[in-house]
């Protein structure tokens, strides 16, 4: 079997052939442009590497519900253009292939959850910070989507005592994304996470303030046995530490266990950059064993 | 099939038999004493009226890792002499039947799933507002446990900039049991929910405003299809409409779908004040099953 997984995001689009890590036979990377000239390139992509299913981990948010007649579409995006792409219903048609669409935290998730920090034991959170901040969450094995899919970013937080920047998130300001996203911190500093300038102490106490409030509402909501902090943000030196510290103060002897080891709890993800891809490999496979259970019946 | 149900909480214990609403043949009420005396009246009780498995929903926490040896115990509750007690060694050496214990929430979260306001529909949240805030999940019709159960009443809030109440969480101080339980109304204001006096709108105004970080933090994290709002607490008139109102204004044109139609989304216990017992018949029949399933392999 030859599974082919893609992982969208809002700059770049990673395509990929393989079966799992160590076995990604080749790769590409495509630019995030218009949705039909996008769509089109990774078809033609994949047009030349035939596959037996396609696991794609796109940015959203996504029409999940399968009973829905806009399954498999991006919805209400702000990214100009892409508002009602119909991402299944078009790979479906041009590759002839099952084809299953999750989000992309959801996508990082899974890979993690299968062959990274998650080790495919029990429940498993994936947090990422960059452009924006997603969370995703695999319980018993299947990413939790309700009624939409999770939007953690949007988590409505404590303000830090001593920051006095409005928020960036165009819904609410100062929500957990508006306050902690990289264009949050960039906006409020003038300076980005990859220069954070002469005070990088001051970001890293920030950010650490407000990621510890989505890590202790996941674990006062959600329990799971892990919880992998990935994207670009993280790369600053010293967060994941600091956000572990802040965590700590939030959960105190309530979770008294969970507290002291949260080093082992709160990871970064195993799998580097390709949890996504990685990810997208294991909803191909879920579309690829579906469909031959149900053409065996 | 005859089943047992136990909601154990704080102060009572309802026992009952039977198989589901409108079939509950017959029902008491055990005061919460000491464990040896509340969990030998129990036993007594069932002794007398033959069950073929047990579902217990109690108070926690308790482990509920089967591979612990500690599984079935309650754990670290600052309930005087409670922490410790083996409820499911003792109610299955007693009465010689399966018996599957759970949180009480979750134990109301499968009643409400099964045949209250959630109809076995996708995934649902629980939330009780009373002497304590708890809340529990159904995901693909089984309740999150992961490394231990939610705890969704130690969730971080943002403090109301009018209230000046310490909080009353012996953990966390002003989390939002803290800030919004019953005994924190009780603290802040000298009055009781069933007593609120003179100014029951200010409470209203700060429990919306608590409560609804909540239940916008179940949104983001969880995207249920529904969400249940119960306990005491939720009695003070005008409340629940007051929660769906500020939850309005946190969602914002995030999610503007699910934003318009709050009513039909936070809604109140359809089974009233039996989602607990008759979600412990839910977890008995689970017990049933599973144990029919294995002894049939």
């Amino acid at each position: 079997m030859r599974l082919g997984g893609i992982e969208a995001g809002g700059t770049k689009v990673v395509c990929a052939v393989g079966t799992g890590p160590g076995a990604i036979a080749e790769r590409t990377m495509i630019p995030t442009t218009t949705p039909a000239e996008t769509l089109e390139r990774i078809a033609g992509w994949f047009a030349d590497r035939p596959v037996d299913a396609l696991g794609a981990a796109f940015f959203g948010p996504l029409d999940l519900d399968p009973s829905s007649d806009r399954y498999g579409y991006i919805t209400s995006t702000p990214k100009p253009g892409w508002a009602g792409t119909d991402v299944v219903g078009f790979l479906r048609a041009r590759l002839g292939v099952p084809v299953v669409l999750d989000t992309d935290v959801n996508g990082a998730a899974y890979g993690e959850y299968r062959w990274g920090a998650g080790c495919s034991a029990g429940t498993l959170a994936y947090v990422t910070v960059g452009d924006g901040i997603g969370g995703g969450a695999i319980v018993d094995g299947a990413a939790v989507h309700g009624i939409l899919h999770p939007e953690m970013g949007h988590l409505p937080v404590r303000r830090h005592p001593a920051d006095v920047f409005a928020g960036s998130c165009p819904f609410h300001g100062d929500c957990l994304e508006g306050l902690a996203s990289a264009p949050a911190i960039a906006r409020r500093s003038g300076r980005t996470p990859a220069d954070p300038g002469p005070e990088p102490a001051r970001t890293v106490e920030l950010e650490a303030y407000y990621l510890a409030q989505l890590i202790a509402a996941i674990v006062y909501l959600l329990s799971p046995h892990r919880i992998v902090v990935g994207g670009g943000v993280l790369h600053l030196p010293g967060l994941l530490a600091a956000v572990r510290r802040e965590t700590a103060g939030l959960i105190g002897d309530a979770l008294p266990a969970l507290r002291d080891r949260l080093d082992q709890y709160v990871v970064p993800p195993a799998l580097g950059p390709d949890s996504g891809v990685l990810g997208a490999f294991v909803l191909a496979r879920r579309a690829h064993d579906y469909r031959s259970a149900v053409v065996s019946d």
